[in-house]
């Protein structure tokens, strides 16, 4: 998930001026900038015409990519989703790090991939929801089946070891989205409360730091 | 938060049949089988002809209690969050409970209440940002703002009493409210990827007794 520990601002810049369609491609530019829009907004929807304003690039080319707004909205997901499984195995796989190393990274990375896209787990169930059972199926067969895998590894292997306490991967599975969504996928609502956003890089080393110290010290072995 | 732990399926039953609208009136009723088709449905809206149909009650009911059907979804988010508040209250004015068996009959509450209310969080979100600002602001002060203080003492309390770490209450909260949150509220499509349906009493009592078992471990002092 090292790509999502970047600052998470650049993105949020407009892309055509951080890369220009010529550097990265339409396709690139049109996702990135859909990226930008839900996480600025706070939402999991986009206008057309908002994208095209703000890619520079004409709302034709959503349809010569990705054919509608749901197949611009399935890229996406496809996009970060990738991502997340590509670090997460490759982290699983690192024959140098201790189970209790590698978790406490994993956590960490957590909350800075929703830092940098707040809107996963809300486009996640949009899309599996508007999906017919054959697309479900694929979304839930190459994302969050690998997921799931990964993590039996990642505290089994700690588990097993007798670092970690003798904790459910699956159910920590669930622990860990949770507490990993839900802090900056409501922010305009927070903002209401408490009067500040949660989507800055000063609360999201806060709660980083909270976290892996909390479920860190959850987990272990006494 | 002693409501939610009851058996949250008599509700899920139709609630004309386990209660009557001569019981507990037409506007209980209203609320009740809102409360069950979301909580089964997996959604945050509701088709008023359902709503009708499920109930025995005529819609026009809806439009003379609650206006229309952004004030039934208020009513219903007032409904469930005044309880919520009204426990977490009672609960931190116990003078005969030391501060961790306060916070663990509290994460468990939080599991049964999303147990019985998984739409709760998305109901709150989609009624705060289509509110204006006078209505979200009602909501901020009436619910979020108390339940930010209640873990101020709950979580402070055990603090200077050097019987949990030094963690921060505010942010305790969001950590509480996505573990709580995420196990339930996204079953629908947990189904797709498990093969099992995670809102049953079962899966409660487990996920119920790990975070329980996990969290406490995280926040008491060695």
């Amino acid at each position: 998930m090292d790509a999502a520990q970047q600052d998470g601002t650049s993105e949020a810049a407009a892309p055509a001026a951080a890369g220009g369609s010529e550097g990265t491609g339409a396709r690139d530019v049109l996702l990135a900038t859909t990226s930008a829009i839900m996480r600025e907004g706070d939402l999991v929807d986009i206008s057309l015409s908002e994208l095209s304003l703000r890619s520079g690039l004409n709302s034709a080319l959503v349809k010569y990519y990705f054919g509608n707004k749901a197949g611009l909205l399935t890229a996406l997901l496809d996009r970060d989703m990738a991502a997340i499984v590509r670090s997460v195995d490759a982290l699983v796989a690192k024959d140098d790090m201790t189970p209790e190393a590698k978790l406490r990274r994993h956590i960490a990375a957590c909350i800075d991939t929703y830092y940098q896209y707040p809107y996963l787990n809300r486009l996640l169930m949009r899309l599996v929801r508007d999906s017919d059972d054959a697309e479900a199926e694929r979304i839930a067969e190459k994302y969050l089946r690998p997921l799931q895998r990964a993590y039996g590894q990642l505290v089994g292997d700690g588990v097993r070891a007798g670092v970690f306490r003798p904790i459910d991967p699956q159910l920590f599975y669930f622990t860990m989205m949770g507490v990993a969504d839900r802090f900056f996928s409501s922010r305009l609502v927070l903002r209401h409360c408490s009067g500040h956003d949660t989507l800055t890089e000063e609360w999201r080393d806060r709660y980083r730091a909270h976290t892996v110290d909390l479920i860190m010290a959850g987990i272990l072995a006494k």
